[in-house]
């Protein structure tokens, strides 16, 4: 009873909802769930290496035998500059001092992962029937690639600009993710934040810029936000914050106890977390040296200097100096499991449209 | 065939649309022609006198029958900063040397309005069916005696606190106004752009949060975007730039040609226009001084040294010093008259819903 089938078409799903590929707070386990369910499970890459992508698939197919996403950040790696990354840690010293951690150790490595011609090989041997990317797409040789290899492509655009990018890049579908959107912004053409479009502007502007389905996200926390999306003209939408809910996200428990108390004005965009603009619920490292800072080393490397805080903090119960993404519809979220939540939004959604024709 | 009726019985109107109250943009003659087809015209009174709100309710009231809104600014008159004023002029002096105006000469004052008890008394005695409000409410004793007088009140709301505000001190609905929307912000008990809520997210935390009926706002231009937020909660829309379009409406050339090119992306908020946030159509001054600058003089004093820069400008057919308020859906506006507009949104709107049901 879905007014528009062309995602479910194109997918082979049963209803027109993609899980947000959270990295960090979905593996394997909430994947599952949501393919059981008739959604779109994605399955976020950019924290993982690629014996643990390479497990988490088998661990996927070896629990359900519908089609699932595989999501991979395709950021350029960063240049090091050690003046930057200097000042950044010296400016994160009083916070190192505070928690008794010496300021001195080295830095860890921050751990997202671009997509590569080792992960591409991986994707051809594995071919998962679906394929999204964040921060545009890898280079045309590996997209092609991926494309032979049968596997659908996504990606995001923050912009009708970017839509029409992609489009022309070989995607399969457009998500265009509005600035109310939690985690990282996909801007892959611009970096001005202040012109930014919010999902009820991007959405229909994207659908009348391209042929391809396009996939709704940002804010989209119930059914009246499906309902909304599909009134807008996508073909369905890609649903994050409100799955963090779920028991078999990984979230930390500041995160969880964040999320639970989350209001519509306490999220912001930031570049202090990772280096990238990201939405998240205000922290105390955000509030002080943020949001957005010029001295924040390029992503990711920003996290770097920033995971010791974070493991000490969190490990005292305090989301301070973690990364506790969400979008703006936080608030709409309810702890549910994961396969009952997907079930409640899509039948939500489709008598909410029943009632509204009046 | 609406779905929600609750706007159309408060005001007594035929369709759940409110026409924005754009200062500059809207008199009378757009007002009627939204009236007499069905919705609810809104004439702004922040840039009238007293004897101009008169002449133009009168002429509403000899054109149509039907009910209408009067929209007030109500913000707090600003506190003089000399050395403040003084730093803007500096700023803005090179422009006048280019354009060849005296830097010297007086600075124009800057001509908006607030509510006051001589407006008030002056509403006691039209009687308008609505009464608006932009920037919060004004004090309590002037609300009672606009309510006393058999008006309805509504103001805008950038976040749910403020909703509850705005519900708790009287309101009879309430206008969602999403970060997307043009022209000015109404936020009046945060100054924190940073955490402004998208007309996606808004809504349906409005709605939840309040009683009274939430009119969406941000976005909204075409029978797609009412569809979407009817869909999430709102019972009805307020719809400004969209009208921007129309033949009735007194925007300057450059304005309606920015307006015919716009894209998604070409807005940002800015203080530089007024000294207050909003958003408008990327200009030369926006760019170069902007878009928000902490030297912009309090609302509305920031304008009045820009005054005879827009002057000349504008009469050189450029927008580089002029307000172009637009939100982040101008690309979906459309130049048709007033009437067969709001004729056109309803009808669109209600055919959307009914195909929607699948």
């Amino acid at each position: 009873m879905w007014p528009d089938r062309r995602l479910m078409e194109l997918f082979k799903i049963e209803h027109p909802i993609v899980l947000g590929p959270m990295a960090g707070a979905v593996d394997a386990d909430l994947v599952i769930e949501v393919c059981e369910a008739g959604g779109l499970g994605s399955l976020p890459v950019a924290m993982l290496n690629e014996q643990q992508m390479r497990d988490q698939v088998a661990k996927i197919r070896d629990c359900t035998a519908k089609p699932f996403n595989v999501n991979f950040f395709c950021h350029t790696p960063p240049v090091p500059n050690n003046a930057r990354e200097h000042a950044w840690r010296e400016r994160l010293k009083p916070y190192y001092q505070e928690l008794g951690i010496d300021p001195g150790a080295p830095v860890p490595s921050s751990n997202r992962t671009p997509f590569d011609v080792a992960l591409c090989a991986a994707v051809e041997e594995l071919r998962p029937p679906v394929v999204s990317f964040h921060f545009g797409l890898p280079e045309a040789a590996l997209v092609k690639r991926v494309k032979d290899a049968g596997c659908l492509v996504l990606s995001s655009a923050t912009t009708v600009k970017e839509a029409r990018w992609l489009e022309a890049n070989g995607c399969d579908a457009i998500i265009a993710q509005g600035a109310e959107a939690g985690g990282h912004r996909g801007m892959f053409l611009t970096d001005d934040l202040a012109s930014q479009v919010g999902t009820f502007a991007l959405v229909p502007q994207v659908v009348d810029a391209v042929k391809v389905p396009v996939i709704a996200a940002g804010a989209i926390s119930d059914a009246r936000g499906i309902a909304a999306a599909l009134a807008l003209g996508a073909a369905g939408v890609q649903i994050g914050t409100a799955y963090m809910f779920c028991p078999e996200s990984k979230i930390l428990p500041p995160h969880r106890a964040a999320l639970k108390q989350s209001r519509d004005d306490e999220t912001v965009i930031t570049n202090v977390m990772t280096g990238r603009p990201a939405r998240g619920i205000v922290n105390r490292v955000m509030r002080e040296v943020g949001p957005i800072t010029a001295i924040a080393p390029e992503f990711p490397l920003a996290g770097g200097a920033l995971a010791p805080l974070h493991a000490k903090a969190q490990s005292q119960g305090s989301g301070d100096f973690s990364s506790m993404w969400s979008g703006q519809a936080g608030a709409l979220g309810c702890e549910m499991p994961a396969r009952q939540l997907t079930r409640a939004l899509a039948e939500g959604a489709q008598t909410l449209l029943r009632k509204m024709a009046g």
